[in-house]
């Protein structure tokens, strides 16, 4: 029987990556005078992807990326203004509200009584605190857990501190990478919801996927009764 | 009697600071050809005070800071090279090995057999568990904080998550503001130890240490001692 149903947050149970494209197109406005939209776009990918290493998730990471790729974008000199403007971007996404997905508040309220919920996100720490206290729906999760990195070792982690058995719990999220493999990896159940804007850095290989055992759903509205099939299941 | 000692990590059991101060000294040449260094310093105490509030601690905020510093430093347009040398500065910094300060790794040799050993460091997740992995003493913690602030609500919140009652529990840092007064404040015992390259932000008014009681030491090869005199005294 599940009696933890753990979730991730971004593009999970809120908007997150939107927020990201939306970035990424001012970008390519800002640094348009100096280079084409495309090559603005392929940069940024490659930058982030590379500044991982370095500066781990979250906007601020995201941030001086962008100001890496104008430093790039440019032959010689650049506007001061330019780097202000970039600057705002950031400063207006951390200020920027959370704005829940549909059937967040719904299916949390439907699972709560019957199960203890728990938030498990990856990024940074100040940024991700600000947003669940933000996000009106905090008082709903009996356990938050802030990671640098979602891997199996880190699960592992969470479940000893919280004296949870693997086949006590259960794992939502949009991300294949890290919400879906990691949990499957030891031993336990996961829920895929694909959200249509899951960065790519979060999509793993194909031969990562194949085989493992995972159950899909459209919207986090079907979680509620997709559980109440699975006690039965498992009865 | 005391059970559980907890460390501040940056500026108390290694160096973190003077990093910074090395790399304002750097910005200030950088910057020369358009600021006196004097302006850059100031500037940047200044909008890094401002930016807490949207990026929080640690060294992706302060970078993006200096990115900030070196838009307004300018008037109209910047060298590229200029804002690569500033992100070249944040890479380094991160990379940078950990140096521990004189009687670190003795002092916690001598104290782990005798209690259970906390770390408690506020800042950037990722940032921060690199640098506790990669000082060599990590092994020395049986428990492990890293937290967005210090503030007496998540003291409280940690004593109550490790089932830790605060008369058992003392407190070791560098900063008044984040590892003396709000332990003080929730009735806990705090040990002092000046160091002298502390952030200006992390001094509190002195109106806010009057009357509030905890011990100094020099430095934290003296801890072992106080240690033995304080249980002496609590017997």
């Amino acid at each position: 029987m599940i009696e933890i149903i753990a979730f991730d947050a971004d593009d999970t149970l809120w908007e997150n990556e939107s927020l990201y494209h939306k970035a990424k197109d001012e970008l390519a406005r800002i640094l348009s005078p100096y280079q084409e939209p495309d090559w603005v776009s392929r940069k940024l990918d490659e930058i982030e992807v590379s500044n991982l290493q370095f500066y781990g998730y979250g906007l601020k990471s995201f941030t001086l990326s962008m100001i890496e790729t104008a430093a790039e974008a440019v032959y010689g000199k650049i506007e001061a203004h330019t780097i202000s403007a970039i600057l705002e971007i950031a400063k207006r996404m951390l200020s920027a509200e959370v704005v829940l997905l549909d059937h967040t508040e719904q299916a949390l309220a439907q699972l709560s009584p019957d199960y203890d919920l728990m938030l498990v996100t990856k990024g940074d720490l100040y940024e991700q605190q600000r947003k669940i206290s933000r996000s009106g729906i905090d008082y709903c999760f009996k356990m938050i857990e802030v990671v640098a990195e979602k891997t199996p070792a880190i699960y592992l982690d969470i479940l000893k501190k919280h004296h949870i058995e693997v086949e006590r719990f259960l794992m939502v999220g949009n991300s294949l990478r890290s919400d879906i493999l990691p949990i499957v990896a030891i031993g336990g159940r996961a829920v895929y919801i694909p959200n249509e804007n899951t960065w790519f850095h979060e999509v793993p290989e194909q031969e990562d996927v194949e085989g493992v055992e995972y159950d899909e759903l459209e919207h986090l509205g079907q979680l509620p009764e997709y559980m109440a099939a699975l006690e039965r299941a498992l009865d």
